[in-house]
């Protein structure tokens, strides 16, 4: 279905090889999914979603739960089957629990809802609401 | 510009009035905000999305904060310019701080471009993250 | 505010004029809206636009009215102010009252939560919805 | 492919098979279809989406095949493919013919095409338009 | 999985057959794509849409690969997955190379990247960029 | 408008200014436009964006221009104001001309209306597209 070939490990070049190493050691697991492998055909692109990834998620003043929650619901917001599955296992992985995973989607249902609202009335900012 | 009028207090009929006066009561505050305003041209709809949006948003297993940035999430995602500033506001009166802030654009930066990349490759989703 | 500026009469060339022109007639007004002045710096673009879209909306199957509440209803999931303002307008011309006005946005406001929430549970497609 | 299990009727709770019979006799079918099976898994979601969805496409000013062909067109710029199959059999089963399912997406289509040119045009709403 | 069954030339009308046989004619193969083989129970629309395809895609200021590059990118930020296949297909015939491929990804996904971020803190429009 | 304030030179930290300045040297102006003074207040995501989009938009397989028209189509299709008009004042600084920006826009438009149509009728891709 990908519009590239998955690259297996025999086909990455050296480049590539290593942020897959890289990865499998971070995530202490020997799998290294399809979004890497499919991205593998360009390893600069690769080395820097890599790497930023890894920036964006540590944990700081949100932690690493908090930031999957928010991953997921971009995701949805985009249309983002692969990213939906990923990310809501991450998330899971990280210690989503179904009464989490509930009022996660009820709150993306809600945002939904009433930004259609608040486009289809065109409602103007409240001053309030300005820097 | 709303393709609506905002609807003042001695514009709104009695349903509407009653709902202004709970939102006034629940959140501490004189001001009604534009989103209602508009809304209450259909008290109907104004009930029923101030209703769930209370349910929705309450504490529970997440707390309000995290709902909050879940909610600025998606109204980024979607491009509504109107609940990015009020969910903005709101999570900033919930406890929002600056290195909060900061996190939660950059996760929401990083997840439109891996989105865009999942989505231009079209990359099958891994048998393991299937329910 | 335009990346392009809109183009009065006396600053269109022939060919645009043409279809302003045809506008005028058409629509009964001596009013050429922004929409089509923007786009007249492309006059092909402008006369396919114009031509195309008077077929379509063109009483059918379905009539005019029924036609611009889908394309308000298009307009607002696009998140396209201008076509919100403009189509919300053409359909209060052929006759939307605020009740119709009021459950389009019903409708639309629970299509954006039902949409929401089956792409975040990747809800299959059931057998007997397939052609 | 849902990243969570669909709900069989044994698996349900009570709160959850309390709505699924009311789906069932509302729609006069032993069929409950996947989005509610997923639903399921917060019997207050489903049981508050189950409710609003009647209230929102009862006949009223604008009549349900109305109702179902504005559904259709939000689902479509949204990309919501289990939306776009359900409520385009929903549709077929209130009386939407292949002339009209052809003008829908003519509509459909021909607003995609203005709402992107008005967006990548800029193009300022007419004084007219607003409210 | 489409909503509507495609039509094999057998089933198609004679209209239907016409266009077929103009995009045989003109892509030099006998293969007509689903994509027109759905829209063509709508014969109108299908030879509108062949027609204008036609002009839009030929050689001009742009030329036709750059073109399909742009095709490419504005499905993918539709999230139009049948597009993204056929005009990464065309893309490819049309001489993107590997090199040219990521390059386009790249681009694709730092405008995703961007356009989160400049919606996120809304940020006004500099005078310089105005027209 | 913006959600957090634009940081003039004299608000920036010295992290977010050593950023300015690169900026202004590397576009030979003094003008460092409000985007990445919206963004100075994540130092950390300035210097990233900054330094990615210099090595996603210089010379490689696609020519700069070239690079610009996708922004500009990305930006178009997801909506960005902001992006919008401040790409596609680097596209004619570039050296797009009118008929290219016309041209540019045809693309959009078509592929905007064939993505929507696509989508509305869940067309299967068909074999010889697949990788």
């Amino acid at each position: 279905m990908a519009v590239l070939p998955l690259l297996r490990d025999e086909e990455a070049g050296a480049e590539a090889l290593a942020v897959f190493a890289d990865i499998r050691e971070k995530r202490q697991t020997d799998h290294v999914n399809n979004f890497w492998r499919a991205l593998a055909h360009d390893p600069a692109q690769l080395r820097a979603v890599w790497g930023r990834i890894q920036q964006v998620m540590a944990p700081g003043a949100l932690d690493p739960l908090v930031k999957e929650l928010i991953y997921v619901a971009v995701s949805v917001a985009n249309g983002c089957d692969y990213c939906i599955h990923s990310h809501t296992a991450a998330a899971r992985a990280k210690g989503m629990t179904p009464a989490m995973q509930a009022e996660l989607l009820a709150v993306i249902a809600m945002a939904a809802q009433t930004n259609a609202l608040a486009t289809a009335l065109q409602v103007p900012v409240d001053d309030r609401f300005k820097a």
